[in-house]
């Protein structure tokens, strides 16, 4: 159960109840919510409810099949089937008509809303056979679309036409660990959940945790820059990867397997794979630094009662609680009230506020980590930032508060589909633009309870520590009607706030109309300069990215 | 006084007496290394002994001017003059004959090692001026040489011929601060101490400690990725810089002044800045994540009889520590007996040790950390691992613990000169290149205490928990015979073991050569490409980097 008498304000005086017992009834259901994604490659039995709405091409009318590129024939099929050698390596639907089930899982996005037609599937075992295949298909025009674990949220990591997937899935080794520095060095095709179980019998942590941890790869992750859950504590992939190992479109290795820390020599190079989508390369492996694992872990889900009590008691964690805050997540009234309506179980709080939030701390010792928590939540509550809290007591509580925030993603489906905003602005204005397009969505009549809306709500979560915010649409269905009250208006906001239309999930197919809102006219030439030098034929993702 | 009490191993049972008196007398002199170069514009009277050896085209006869390269003339200047109005933006040595003393701190790097022959200093107000006068110079070829504060280790900020300065002193507003997410947007030219001032004052800390924090430039340690001495806590430049504004060779700004923790809008262009070493572009202006600043510091400086036991007290430091680890640095025998050879004080510990660290612990909680911390002494001198030790209990006696690790650098000048390798090694291997090195020195006849030898010692120090060594060589004169007996053999023996020749001074002048020691043919080749595709007239910096 979790305890709530430690939370009893001094001033304040009031008897917090305990948790009522049926909510460790819901924790059997809840700690199914940690690992949404199934853990091995990609299957199309996703979990989410969204429905698939045919192909990208038919979606997006506007994106034309480059000509120059080459379509697949028994002539390609044959030399890469020589290359690969086992048949487990390849699935051909070039020359075959029965792979179309085997293959469908590499077409489709997790969310189901982007489907390729994609018909051959290569899996090299190797960087030298990813250099080979590249090497190939530069020469012969054909395009391809790396791919790891297939849980990104923008699209990127599907064909839109008949792209070649080339997956990592075969590329699963963990190639070096040292101890005493904690790096570590990795095929991309490491499964982030197995790596970081690798570390964690070694006393080290991967410094990257997501709700797909289950089925990412953790090139993947590099390529995409993944955000996640632990960055306010461990800082970006941009600062934790020492070095990367990547396969260039003409087939050049580019061997920048670094195990240092520090290494100034040169342009960091590796940086510009790292968020690039698979557009310039096909990253291969991973060094990366990983800290010391906490052995204390303390979880605290509280009340709010306004967003402007909120930054205070955030700014309070953040002096009052200092290295070993790890988390501090957001979620509004509404994902809440979503979430248990979807799942049916109880409330961690007796009470139901505007706002929640679940903070985290990691540290080496129990005692004191728990100390300062006790005292931070003792001052939040005397200074009536926080009204009500619960703090997890063992590790099935603390699974189940966490659910609370990591199962909205999930529960959000649950009508039809969800338009999701994943985006970053100074946090001040962050909860606001949740308040905006609600109204707006209102205004426009598009909202309501009845079936006739073909909006079901507007919710507003996210990483708080990092000014990350999802901003999640739920819907019953997808219609153009929704969209344009949507966009641009959502992109235009965010801009106005000096924000970013993608904090983490990236840019891919869903987003890449729409980098002038983040990026100026410069910085884009910058970019596609960067482009055209690395890949100059643009086999690489196409239709994406920039 | 510093306090051992603590320290007592219950197994041992040795009582460790109390810090001498007379070390307090030493503090006197120790505090001043603290801040080694001076808090102002770059000045002659640099604090090294080293000797000055004349111009940098002299003694790299090898380089050549770039004879596409214009030479300055009366008209160049008079535009300059025109543009930058102030008296007090240009220091004009073309059209006048007495500016030789006054240009002479931009020609001249901190070391007094490398001298160029500028007779045009620039000083522009705004990121318009560097617009406006990188522009003129692109079309007119006119090379230049961003300069910040002018400390660099590797020649990389001063001139090697006739180039023209662009100094960035004038460029030093704060343009904003954000207390609630720690976000820091300052111009180039702000000093390092004077940001980290202004950040204490705010509760938060600049996230790089560096002894020249009195006398480099924010802009100039992004441009070389300083490394210094707290990234084993915070992390390197590249993830903490949030964005950059800065100036293309062709007058183009380049606006990224991004401040979000999370931004996935296309490639990450500002790394390709970070560490360039003003050869792509000048920074004007920088954005960068702060940390909560820490209530509660404590150093301790323990004696440790083998490199091995050195290494399980970084394990045992890193596990008990753990998230309170801000330090861990190294100091081997050699080089405290010349820093108390040097300087007359007393040592902090009775005996002497082959080998000296310096713990720093920094948190949210005095009491916790103490606790930590004596924790841990415990622990390791009951198994052995370190021999003696003291931890400071105030202030003062912390400045002169880690006076003892940051004095080196200044008492290693001593004799004449120093041969600096600021290189990074796997930690096992680290200090072997030490001992390496003093033997190749020893059989070539030209270590010894009297005048006839060159050398006076080799020693070793740096930021172990970064796998980061210093090895310095100190010598009465510098003389080819030496150069010849270290080089290429440094390079080689750090390549033999995957380290980095710059672990973070860079490349500059001094190493541009001997990358090849370090990074791949392709990495280089691509590396060529980035520096053709910004600046392909080459005017950024000319002769050094890559």
């Amino acid at each position: 159960m979790a305890h709530r008498a430690i939370l009893t304000p001094i001033a304040r005086r009031v008897a917090l109840p305990a948790l009522r017992k049926s909510s460790t009834t819901a924790n059997a259901s809840i700690n199914h919510f940690r690992r949404v994604v199934p853990t091995a490659a990609p299957k199309s039995n996703r979990a989410s409810a969204a429905k698939s709405s045919g192909f990208t091409a038919d979606s997006y009318p506007e994106i034309i099949r480059d000509p120059r590129f080459a379509k697949l024939t028994k002539k390609h099929v044959t030399y890469f089937k020589q290359l690969l050698g086992k048949e487990s390596a390849i699935i051909d639907g070039v020359t075959t008509d029965d792979k179309a089930s085997e293959i469908e899982p590499y077409n489709l996005d997790w969310m189901r809303k982007y489907k390729g037609q994609c018909t051959l599937v290569l899996k090299p075992g190797s960087t030298e056979e990813v250099s080979k295949i590249l090497k190939y298909c530069n020469e012969n025009l054909l395009a391809v679309v790396p791919q790891g674990g297939n849980t990104g949220l923008v699209g990127g990591s599907v064909p839109v036409f008949d792209e070649i997937v080339i997956s990592t899935a075969r590329m699963n080794q963990i190639r070096f660990f040292d101890e005493l520095s904690g790096v570590l060095v990795a095929d991309s095709g490491v499964i982030l959940e197995a790596a970081d179980q690798y570390l964690a019998e070694r006393g080290y942590i991967f410094p990257l945790d997501l709700g797909a941890k289950g089925s990412c790869h953790i090139g993947g992750n590099v390529s995409t820059n993944a955000g996640g859950l632990r960055l306010l504590r461990y800082g970006s992939l941009h600062g934790t990867v020492l070095g990367i190992e990547a396969v260039l479109p003409d087939g050049t290795i580019l061997e920048d397997l670094s195990r240092l820390r520090k290494n100034n020599t040169g342009y960091d190079l590796k940086q510009l794979f790292i968020g690039a989508e698979g557009t310039v390369g096909i990253i291969t492996a991973v060094s990366i630094h990983c800290p010391q694992r906490s052995k204390a872990i303390n979880v605290a889900f509280l009340g709010v009662e306004s967003y402007e009590k909120l930054q205070l008691a955030f700014r309070e964690a953040k002096t009052q609680l200092g290295e070993i805050l790890s988390a501090f997540e957001l979620m509004d009234s509404r994902s809440q009230d979503i979430f248990h309506k979807v799942k049916g179980n109880k409330r961690p709080l007796e009470g139901e506020y505007p706002f929640y939030c679940l903070i985290e701390t990691s540290g080496s010792n129990s005692e004191h980590d728990s100390e300062k928590l006790e005292k931070f939540l003792e001052d939040v509550m005397t200074k009536e930032l926080v009204t009500d809290g619960v703090v997890a007591q063992d590790e099935t509580q603390l699974r189940s508060l966490w659910a609370q925030r990591e199962g909205i993603t999930e529960t959000i489906g649950h009508w039809g589909g969800v338009y999701k905003y994943d985006v970053s602005i100074p946090i001040k204005d962050m909860y606001q633009l949740v308040d905006d397009v609600r109204t707006r969505l209102d205004e426009a009549g598009l909202i309501g309870e009845t079936d006739e809306f073909p909006v079901v709500d507007v919710v507003g979560y996210g990483h708080m520590g990092d000014s990350n915010l999802h901003l999640n649409i739920a819907v019953r269905r997808y219609e153009k009607v929704v969209e344009n009250v949507l966009e641009p208006y959502v992109y235009e906001w965010i801009s106005h706030k000096d924000g970013s239309i993608s904090a983490e999930h990236g840019l891919g197919l869903a987003k890449k109309k729409y980098i002038g809102y983040s990026r100026g006219d410069t910085t884009i030439t910058m970019m596609k300069q960067i482009k055209n030098l690395y890949d100059p034929k643009g086999i690489m993702n196409p239709y994406k990215y920039i």
